[in-house]
């Protein structure tokens, strides 16, 4: 199977991992879900080239992950949002923070802190069944082929 | 910034991304959780070249995400099971399937099935937050350096 070819697999983690399955995609996520909007500020968050930085963006707008948007007009200028579509990957990036912290944080701690404005508590995110409320592991999860 | 120096970020999400945030890797870790331990079923399943098959499973070995473990003798053959570690990644994963799910089903629907064997039945992850049991969306949360 060649990369291109992942998101014709009927998988929802290959056409998933299509998308977003690239280390620069997932920055460039994670600095939207912080409310980074402008070219030249994920340029200057992540300090790679603005070619990888212009692909990557470019991607999620066509995959509709992310809107494209005029701020201004003289010169034209956008910016880039979530959509709703972008916006559903919040358990992700989530997720992905999570691990991170438990697994790679240093004596510090987490770097970053959440807060859920509903109960005003700081939070981690804690995967639950659709269907009963209650939390799941890995090991209680039976999967089979619809 | 070099693809390499991610996991000297102070941040989650590159310390993670520096370990699971390669499109072959994601591949193969949904593979262990659908319960695939041996190399050559993860060549037939991923059908991609068998170095770089090689490749994601040592740096996942070496990152403690997955252990190697003798399952015969002669000649001596390894399977590789998630560590604890590893299945601490199964937010991830599922967040990925139901995101992909939602956005990417064919007519078919989702191709697979996850029943909840504590309930008994088939769900969709929820994100929930730690303090009030509550799910959580994006717009809820307030992110603050700690």
């Amino acid at each position: 199977m060649k990369w291109n070819e992942l998101g014709s697999v009927r998988c929802s983690v290959a056409r998933s991992v299509a998308v977003i399955g690239d280390r620069w995609t997932l920055m460039v996520l994670r600095d939207c879900f912080l409310g980074v909007r402008r070219f030249d500020d994920f340029e200057a968050r992540l300090g790679i080239s603005r070619s990888i930085i212009a692909d990557r963006l470019k991607h999620l707008v066509e995959e509709g992950v992310l809107r494209r948007e005029a701020y201004q007009d003289r010169p034209v200028r956008h910016e880039y949002r979530l959509t709703d579509k972008g916006l559903a990957l919040h358990p992700v990036i989530m997720a992905i923070v999570h691990w991170g912290d438990v697994h790679y944080a240093d004596e510090a701690g987490p770097p970053l802190l959440h807060r859920h404005r509903a109960c005003g508590c700081d939070f981690t995110p804690v995967m639950t069944c659709s269907a009963c409320g209650e939390s799941v592991t890995a090991r209680e999860v039976e999967v089979r082929a619809s």
